[in-house]
């Protein structure tokens, strides 16, 4: 039987921790950790929308991640100092807006705009998925925050169901849960899936880093990532004290 | 039963066109068309690597995505202007770097370096997948040039298979192949798929952009996008004439 | 007597095309060819003016120029990517909106914006003459769109004249019309002559690559040049089936 | 007598914490809180020096200061994605620099950079000062690590004293010690002192951001910032376990 | 006794001329030469404020400082063409709008906009300083160009005191008013003191380039540059034929 | 007859002073007048070629040209703010260099590269070719600066001959000499004429601003500007001492 590196079952995540609340300036905010990769998560709630959008009676969610210089193993260059944002930073940044709004109903929103800052305070794999599953803690308080501020009406639900998000991926040969960077570097196929509380798919992305894949293995991927988002959903909840 | 407003089946390409070597510069060129999508790919072949990569006896291969200002049916702002890429041309960008290099075995290329462009002229959905299958028939042609130049070994045989992708969604519940932007703009869940010539999968990116999905529309969709890129892989061997 | 690499006479054109309405989703188009040197010119019309313009009963009409990286024999750099736009691009684009705006009577074009977009898909010299005399195509075909529409008055002349452009140089002595990139490279003075359709200079840029140049030489290309442009308004005519 | 909202003494410090080793990933780090206002200070130790110093037998130290976007009550945009660093931000990551490397023997380091990122993760006024002295924790952590690894010499002392700095200000005509944001923001006079842990200067920053100011006032604020930088000083060292 | 490299006494200026309405464009100007270090300053005036200040009543002052390539012995790349403004040149900026702003009542003022430009066109030390005591004097035009507009009240008082700034620094243990670059390059302390015309500190900014100082050393430099800003208090009045 | 708003002759330049050596820090220099329009020249002599240019024998010659914010009526944003050098900037900055480089054998020059600043510090129509007219005078010095040092061999000739250049321009229907803003502004067309000190031409770039032009105007136009190039040729001998 395949052993990990640090012990796990194959479908077991890492420690997850969620502060929630950690930051006392943000309407929301979660520090999550899976294994050793920390994310701080913030939302920012202000009343109304951006230009474009106004009049329309619909809210605006939208993320943005990034990662502090030293939080890799060898230090990189702020994007601030290169001036320009990189591939890679833009990419996750719309895969976090994309699946926070599949689970917010603009409407019932108001003209209201969440921003959600995820910056990476430490990373060893899953940054993303990390940032999804609190970035959702930090959006339902600041949900809360407006309801209580009179900006969200008494009886909305603005949120129609949780999101959560978890790496899958195929190391020699061997589909596993939740890659930290020793895992995931090494991976030949690498997973992202994102699941709402109910277990429905909002975003599947994978890619063969090495070996194509077939859909057999695709289908253990799928599998081992709607368990590991189910897990997710539970540590949520707790967190939320729902 | 479903009828498309073009009159295609459900699981029918947009009528497809290849011009091997449109460009007289570029050492690989081909401008493809999907329906009324029409990009520019030309692939530019140097000999030598960048210095990070040289001595290891390994070639590199990378793409870049853009449209002209006016490919769509509104003009967008030149990013030459703006001063920067966007968050969807990066994406793009790295998508069919990552995709072309899945079937490229960069110890058979050696020291050589091979820049792909895809330059879209005209837009109407499809954009990125057109890029992808048209990038491989440049890329083909750009390493046979390097061969006769005597960069690449005689016998080398740096592409370990062919790369081709499409365009998949549900509109109004119906999975359906190859979207123009009338459709691709109302689909509650849109998909990529990047498959070899042999029928594996290199890269599965579905999104939902209104409902959640679930297994059983997944595996609908992945079946369609394998039937496409297997017609796709037909027409790119008829262009390289194979 | 001198011959031409080509065989081309030194008063003689090289072989030029216009593809009238290349462009599905432009209001005006053409793909524009002198010998191996393509442009794809685009016209944009949008009623309403810039801000600063407005209220003034009059209109606007601007041009960009960009080269695809691999339009030449070399790869260069995409601007976008150096976040900056280079002094040449600047320059031309400048020569192509003044040369444009001089048969444009704004005040009969009304309160409308016009962009053209002039992208040179495969360079071999004379990229910014092929420009001008492509945009002008396009300009026309986009006001006449805009007159359908209703945005420019039934009666209304927006255009006073048509504008052509052609590149002249003085090579081992010899004065020659339309320089491809072999002769261009090579010449002593090169010159760009852009005028109208009844034959008046709107713009003259001659400049001394190597020696010098006096008075007789500077009069005989100015006449080179005026041949070339009377040319091409006859191309230009009858593209637009005038 | 004056009453401080927090019910502070005048010459009293807030709520200092010092988290050494926050960071698994950097040589050297610390996350120091000067009541809300929490810094992550992470010291990166290469071998080797920039282009421009090697050769000469020292070494080099730098700073890069930084805010996260909701450190603040309201959210600021991100300087990445504004594509340029703010004037506070370069002039606050100088003075850090400035501080740390008045204590350092950069001979006695010998040929090797420490780069020390201070990122704000929460704001609430003395970001700066929190940053310099929370930096000279990391820094030390980081050279010993150098020392380990045989980078730097075993007898060598590259760290000639500690550093530490404080902000002072005039409210309402009191001068007082460490000003959160709230009193920052009223202050007449605003000041930032750097002293090493000897009890001598090495920067003096004060600004009349209402009326100019007297000697007699800046003797004042001098003597407070002298008592706040020797409370820190013991910090540090209780920290370092020392 | 200590002798300085030009002759001067330890809390001598050097020759200071102010050149007053040097600029015909602006609506104030001085070009001011301490020694060798030659600045052009103007003031715009423009009536009206920026948006986010309007319909308070209240002015706006901000200063704008540069270099030219060539003001200092070895030529520097242009900001402009580097595509960022570097973190001294904002600094000093940043430096000269606070002490313009410290002698002006904006109320008096008015809604009205003042911009200071310090263009460093020759540089020899104190080029800050210099910056200062001419902006002082372009702004003070200014603001009687704006009264004889009638944009200004009559009998207001927009400026309620004057400013001037100067350095002090101790070279081989020797406190000395006024460096030069040769001075200022070896100096172990460097301090810029900026103070009203009546006295007052408006800001002390002292940095330890070598040894760290004390505040006996402190009290001297302080003391030589309350000298300084005097015999500037009495230059500026001349200039201003007051 | 016209008469002109200053009184001069049609023919006549504009008072023109050149005051060679005004910057004590570059190798040559000369602050030059036409009228109310001031540039300061300066040139940059550093032993050694740009990489790509090494090992060839060769010199290199550029040039950088800039406005001061204020330099005209209305106070502009400095490119270094908004980032980005604007198009006007890079042609003119183009068309010195090319001037230059047309009157220096880089052969004769040596390995040794000259960069000159053409910064303007008042302008009133005519910038470009002050500019030009001035930089010339700071080349010559700074290639003599070269010769002492021992860079420029003893006997080379590095200038083959003197530059100029001067504005010429129709108004209601006049061709008129040295267009001050006044004059420039309500041209019909506008030409600037580069000319060697033996009278040819080195560059020609005429625009109709309003109505086209003809021949004859043309050979109007080419005279006048001529005779003014002949002119300044004088006063640059005298300013060099020639």
């Amino acid at each position: 039987m395949t052993t990990r590196a640090d012990g796990r079952a194959l479908d077991q995540l890492r420690p997850v921790t969620i502060e929630r609340g950690w930051s006392s300036q943000a309407e929301g905010s979660a520090l999550i950790s899976f294994g050793d990769t920390k994310v701080l998560c913030t939302a920012s709630f202000t009343n109304g929308v951006p230009r474009w959008l106004a009049g329309q009676g619909k809210g605006w969610v939208t993320a943005e991640y990034a990662m502090l210089p030293r939080a890799t193993n060898e230090r990189s260059q702020r994007e601030s100092i290169k001036g320009r944002v990189g591939g890679r930073t833009h990419e996750i940044s719309r895969l976090i807006g994309r699946a926070l709004r599949a689970v917010v109903d603009t409407k019932a929103l108001g003209e209201n705009t969440l921003v959600i800052d995820c910056d990476v305070l430490q990373a060893d794999g899953g940054t993303r998925t990390a940032s999804i599953t609190g970035a959702y803690v930090a959006l339902a308080d600041a949900i809360e925050w407006g309801r209580e501020k009179g900006f969200v009406a008494k009886k909305a639900q603005p949120l129609s169901d949780s999101i959560a998000a978890i790496s899958v991926g195929i190391i020699d040969g061997t589909p596993m849960l939740d890659l930290p960077y020793v895992e995931d570097s090494r991976a030949e196929t690498d997973m992202n899936i994102v699941m709402t509380g109910s277990g429905k798919f909002v975003e599947v992305q994978g890619t063969a880093e090495g070996a194509p894949f077939d859909k057999a293995e695709l289908d253990q991927l799928l599998e081992l990532g709607a368990k590991g988002c189910a897990d997710l959903t539970v540590l949520q909840r707790e967190a939320l004290g729902r």
